[in-house]
């Protein structure tokens, strides 16, 4: 029992020692395991629900806003990819390579796909025919390899990893733009009414964009240790991959034109940010939306007791489960009811039901919260619409503690040492107005391994889509010279 | 617009090319296109609604009955898979491998998985424990690539495929036999029940079982062309795996046991089998329940009666789309109803109102049948009981065809000439006594390329689970010596 305790138990400090605790929860709460190879993970029935709620959200969106699910090959010819050059560098370096077929060595080498552009534009193309054709939005769920040679950090980094992809194409500029501020506001939703997570809208700086792309917006989320994530990208294209890939559609006055392409992408990533924002040092916390267990009923029984307790919670439990939530009843007889708190604890069930013999006798039950340990008292008769209730109140908890963070954490600085010197005290977003030029990022870069991670945006719709706001003071926060744009540096997943 | 009806239309002949046709209905019908490299084929938005429908059935069926869905990476060490060959010879000559990680080349050559028993059993075992641990079950939904060298068939045969893969460890054999069933009649309610395609059920004879299997048990299908499918295999690993992989539990004396193993997969190739089960020469059939589209309105006006019509048709489609079917009027100003009954044809939306001036006068609505073209008229405020009985009966009609024909197409023989006169004149299943020698199979085989598909099974629990029943006739219908098996001969895909 001591032994299993203590496997159970978290033993890193979220505060001291973030990296090893967010390890540890990972593991403990039975969300992902390290594979063999170096870089890749085993995601377990638990992180892989929680990945198929998110799932389940945004394909849901997505097919309410037009876009149909495809499948494309896992392979793409290196010919391909070389096509795309003439756009960009891509992927290249970082692709895992095919070269073998059975006993065979191939001819061409086939990459596993880092991304599927070059792949899937061709098709578009060959699709796109007529403005009829248009706008044409296609999105693949699938896992996708980047040979990178960094530390593996479950769901954060990882050489394989699970993501959408969503590829469009569009008659117009216009069009291809409100596509790409639909998916960020889809992003954003998911983060924030799913996820419990507030996040910063925004674009990349001019020389941080996809390979290729005219812009790339993003949504950003702080987490508790300071550093920001980028949590989903949505990408104007332009023109460029539909120039190279030869995307063109007769339009109403039957002449031909060139489409207009956008793409975007949201990775498991989602589920790194999530344990990281919300979790602890006893493990797990989850907010009730994405909860595979949302409620989780502990009888606390003698054994002249036994019958009326677990009588009584089997029907809450009943006519919980009918109300539609996601309910486990613990009556496990070779478990006290002190390790089964520590375990959906670890687990982060969102809600604990204690149910004793007094509250048999008083007709109410016993409600804890987990991400604070508040308890109360209600009664046994209005329990879905208390239940209902507090699960709401504990996901105003989870999120107002996140927007907390974030509000207390983004801080003007007006020089190179200011701006450095907040980040190493506090940590965060640092607002400072900027030149443009890649070399200021650089130079902070450098030192406090902070970048520019986001920039705001004017506007998301006309003639000033994708532009960003003029700072107030008009010099950059790190050379002096003239600024303007605002741009917001931190330190990143 | 002539033009148009030609690439719309297709042009080979079922019953004369089937293999043409079939290849032509999926592309036509909008199910997939072939990639650039041989072997590998691109899902388009029609072809994986299909596939989503399968999963949506399945993957409900599964988590009811305790599976939970993992992630494992798609690359397996060579070393893992050789030390699968303890057990078997494997899949080494089909696999594809990376042998390079950017640029450089990988000390360990990595497989793309061609099934994953070889990264996820060794991840069981470290799960499993206790006899509390057990059963467990767990699935994942991914692709898999096997390098075989022949010619690509969409869904049939490609080499890169989409299926579902369960892995489950059981304390007993029998847990582990009630496993079997239990995947298996899952198999066969997605065929029965949503693909309106009979099976039978059966075992594959001993030479063909998968590599390392006790048992493996079948679904088969039969094709129109006279060709069965194997439509889902589900395998009883015995204690191979566990005791190559080390699965042990500590029982309830606390004595350390070996597990027992089972694992099971359909694939897209069940596509395959509905596209070819039900299409026709005017392109795809499919049954309401799996059908994107089940219900297509088109409106048939002239300028005066058009406001009228398409008011009458609108409030048709808002009260079936309501009652939850899947509906889609078709009020395309550019495109005459010929085109647009040719063109749901082709995609093979079940069932089409035809809504004209005379439908609106007598409040009627006109109901034509995709798969007989059977027309009839239905009350318009009654069109939603109306609609349901409808699709129904083409439900029924799918079935039962596809059930005639199976039924028709199980013949006895009870000598070599019987046997393949019988499948070269008719096809389908030639059921005969087999004494169990493969070389028996193998004669036939050269002759004609039919092999035994399938043995019926004794039972599906207790002592005899997994035997084939005594024929009547006990002479081997091949060799003529002592039989004591069925077998059912069949050319298969
Ligand atoms: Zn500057
Ligand atoms: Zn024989």
């Amino acid at each position: 029992m001591s032994d299993e305790s203590q496997e159970l138990g978290i033993t890193e400090s979220k505060s001291h020692k973030p990296g090893e605790w967010y390890a540890e929860v990972v593991q403990k709460a039975g969300l992902a395991d390290y594979a063999p190879m170096g870089g890749f993970i085993v995601t377990k029935p638990r992180g892989y629900a929680l990945w198929e709620s998110i799932q389940d959200a945004l394909d849901g969106w997505f097919k309410d806003t037009g876009v149909d699910n495809v499948y494309f090959p896992m392979f793409i010819p290196e010919s391909f990819l070389e096509r795309e050059k003439d756009i960009v560098e891509g992927f290249d370096p970082e692709v895992a390579w095919v070269t073998q077929g059975g006993h065979e060595e191939l001819e061409e080498r086939l990459a596993v796909r880092p991304t599927s552009e070059s792949i899937i534009t061709p098709f578009m193309a060959d699709w796109v025919r007529s403005h009829r054709d248009l706008p044409l939005r296609l999105n693949q769920w699938c896992s996708v390899v980047r040979w990178e040679a960094t530390e593996t950090k479950p769901f954060f980094r990882t050489k394989e990893f699970m993501w959408q992809e969503g590829h469009t194409a569009h008659a117009s500029s216009e069009d291809a733009w409100k596509e790409v501020w639909t998916r960020l506001g889809q992003y954003e939703r998911v983060y924030e009414d799913v996820l419990a997570i507030p996040v910063l809208r925004g674009k990349k700086p001019e020389h941080d964009k996809f390979p290729g792309a005219d812009t790339t917006t993003t949504v950003e989320a702080l987490m508790p240790d300071g550093k920001s994530v980028q949590g989903g990208t949505s990408h104007h294209l332009g023109q460029s991959f539909a120039e190279a890939f030869d995307i063109t559609f007769v339009d109403e006055d039957e002449e031909e034109r060139t489409a207009y392409t956008t793409s975007w992408g949201l990775s498991w990533r989602a589920l790194g940010a999530l344990v990281m924002t919300h979790s602890d040092d006893q493990g797990l916390v989850l907010p009730p939306t994405i909860a595979p267990t949302q409620v989780v009923i502990v009888p606390i029984w003698q054994e002249d007791t036994k019958d009326d307790v677990l009588e009584y919670s089997e029907n809450i439990a009943d006519e919980l489960e009918e109300a539609g939530f996601r309910v486990e009843l613990d009556d496990r007889d070779e478990r006290n009811p002190g390790f089964k708190f520590n375990e959906h604890e670890l687990n982060g069930v969102p809600l604990r039901l204690e149910i004793g013999p007094n509250e048999v006798e008083d007709e109410e039950v016993t409600l804890v919260h987990r991400p604070d340990n508040e308890q109360s008292v209600g009664d046994r008769d209005e329990i879905v619409d208390t239940v209902d209730a507090h699960l709401e109140e504990i996901y105003d908890k989870l999120y107002e503690t996140a927007e907390e963070n974030l509000e207390e954490n983004i801080r003007e600085a007006h020089s190179p040492e200011e701006i450095m010197g907040t980040i190493g005290k506090h940590g965060g977003y640092v607002k400072t107005p900027w030149c443009g030029d890649e070399a200021c990022e650089e130079a902070i870069k450098e030192k406090v391994a902070a970048e520019i991670v986001m920039q705001p945006l004017e506007d998301e719709g006309g003639e000033t889509a994708g532009e960003v706001p003029e700072p107030e003071e008009d010099e950059c926060g790190v050379c002096g010279e003239p600024a303007d744009e605002i741009a917001y540096f931190a330190k990143s997943y």
